[in-house]
């Protein structure tokens, strides 16, 4: 009989492949070694400068397939000098594996793929167990989980359900898992005047009291009050910039960003008309122009509590003694891409140093996530 | 008997000493040697690197003492190659005289110390005529007339009237004289909140939409509806600045600067004191801490219409044929020295070239700049 697959061992030799984003570092090779000899077929979906890999035991379409999907770039290491140790050493003190990645996310990517492995050996499923593994989160995230998707479209691959392995605990294992998020977009917005001198503003049109006037709208607006199952929908004026270093000048031009995380209640088509309104209405009292161009980096979705995050909502409990919220807090993910294809949830350890300088992972952690993902397993093919 | 001093020969001989500011490149030379001839006193009253030139005919603090102020400083070239000519040659073509300081000021200094010294030589006058020209108005203005006006003090030399002779008129000669000038203020505001996540704006403290309202308050509030002399006040806002390039960031701080131009109806302490009272009511609204710096340039003053802008206004219409109007528009100019010990009124040729490449005066309008100064001055002492 095989030995089962260490998590811990597998997430160091992953740390130790340099897959700074968008390399591949040799990561997704480990994984589809480990992945191969236990029946899974493996396939790189490379697309632009970005290698994924996609791998799948059992049958092409199964009505019951589920899929794990993780990512195995990482952010730089920043500033090495600040580390203590070498960020991709994957070496172990006091409990912890450090390194780059340890905790986002190859220590998931890690579990997943022991639990995977060992499932399958002593449990074969009726169905396909399924692993969208990416190596473009952490970059534009183009050629990535989006690739693995499109590919599995266009080859008939399904998922009938996906568990993201983002770390999702704020500070104690097994406190929240994640079954949307809000959506996500930018405003930037330029008023043009006319340029003058301070001492007659009258023959002038200053630009800054108009973006003054624009920003304290849209900040002091209540988009809502939340909804079911989000938070309030929040915008953050990010800047205003005019660069006017002339006392004596009333300047032409002043821009100013906002960004806006906002819930269900909402569309990113909603609030660009919203904004738009505004601007088209400050311009007309004011006789600037008012210049607005919007980038969208998500759409909010929720995978509302049902069979799939009471299943994983319950393999959490029985492992740790804690019970998760079900949360939509949070930046994006990939989630925000799967959720188009089947139900997606987010369970993962606390990722309390990722992408900080001594990124680290406690060890037992490691194990704890291996053995939640494999109750899951377990539980979704009972 | 002697021959009248030719004013554009004067001016020429002004521009072709290179005294940007603060050298003085000979320019108070050439004026002392053309007044001591005629019998004027004259002292160099040296302030840190600044020379100035006191020049007195007549009994010290005699009761009618009839002053012009000047300055023989001028700003740098610019732009060297724009230039179509010599910037110190002086060159005289199609009726212009072209240089650096032609219309700010030198030919204001030379019309007007060419008045002087025709008149005191074809019609002494019982008084005294005095000449305190700087050299330092372009730079900083802190040893120059001030430094002028100290050691006259000192010295129990003093000026019965004033006047200083900057361009005034827009755009024909004998429009406009000023007798005041708004003041003029700057406030520098930051707020300070605390830097976090936009998606988790509840967490930080954004100073960007802190600083937005308290500047479309300021920007939107009227200081006031004019004076009988004065234009109404007028506040603006010249920059905000904040420098955050990453839309998923909350900065820490933003900056914002505000110009102020203010008529007799207030004092830079009155508007400090409400600046401060809008930092500190947006402070205690917001949490954020909002701190305000204060730099006056200059307090508004006013010589209000009588016997000497009277006769100002009929020595240019006798000279002209236009009536000056008596405006308080504009920058600041030294006049807000000298009004602290007489009645001082401004009046000068057409600007429009000033500080520009190619500054150039009308050739006649220098002899009808020291015609009408020489009529001023035998008005005063008739
Ligand atoms: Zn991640
Ligand atoms: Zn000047």
């Amino acid at each position: 009989m095989t030995q089962p697959i260490d998590p811990v061992a597998l997430t160091s030799d992953l740390v130790r492949c340099a897959s700074v984003t968008p390399e591949e570092g040799g990561a997704l090779g480990v994984l589809s070694d480990v992945l191969e000899v236990a029946g899974f077929t493996c396939t790189r979906v490379d697309r632009g400068e970005v290698s994924n890999l996609y791998a799948r035991w059992g049958d092409k379409g199964a009505a019951r397939s589920f899929g794990f999907n993780g990512h195995t770039d990482v952010v730089p290491v920043g500033d090495r000098d600040a580390w203590t140790v070498d960020p991709f050493g994957a070496e172990i003190k006091d409990g912890y594996l450090y390194g780059r990645g340890a905790t986002d996310m190859k220590s998931g990517v890690a579990a997943f793929a022991a639990a995977a492995v060992d499932f399958v050996r002593e449990s074969p499923p009726k169905g396909a167990v399924i692993l969208a593994i990416t190596g473009d989160e952490e970059g534009d995230a183009i050629d990535g989980t989006v690739a693995l998707l499109d590919w599995m479209e266009r080859e008939g691959e399904r998922m009938s359900a996906c568990l993201v392995g983002e770390p999702t605990c704020p500070n104690k294992m097994g406190e929240m898992m994640k079954i949307g998020r809000r959506g996500s977009m930018t405003g930037f917005f330029t008023v043009k005047g006319i340029q003058g001198h301070s001492a007659y503003p009258h023959r002038a049109l200053n630009p800054v009291p108009v973006m003054a006037r624009l920003m304290d709208r849209l900040a002091s607006h209540e988009l809502d009050s939340g909804t079911e199952h989000f938070d309030a929908s929040t915008l953050a004026v990010t800047t205003i910039d005019t660069g006017n270093p002339a006392n004596n000048v009333i300047p032409a031009e002043c821009s100013a960003t906002v960004n806006i995380r906002f819930n269900d209640a909402h569309s990113s088509g909603s609030l660009s008309t919203w904004l738009r309104d505004e601007a088209d209405r400050i311009a007309d009292e004011s006789g600037a122009t008012v210049d607005l161009r919007i980038q969208v980096s998500g759409e909010s979705f929720i995978t509302p509590p049902g069979d799939l995050s009471a299943l994983i909502a319950a393999s959490v409990e029985a492992e740790t003694g804690v019970r998760p919220e079900m949360s939509t807090t949070g930046g994006t993910s990939d989630a925000r891409f799967v959720k188009n294809h089947c139900p997606v949830v987010e369970f993962g350890l606390v990722g309390k140093t990722m992408h900080q300088v001594d990124e680290r992972v406690a060890v037992d952690q490691v194990h704890q996530l291996k053995a939640i993902y494999a109750r899951i397993l377990q539980d979704y093919f009972a």
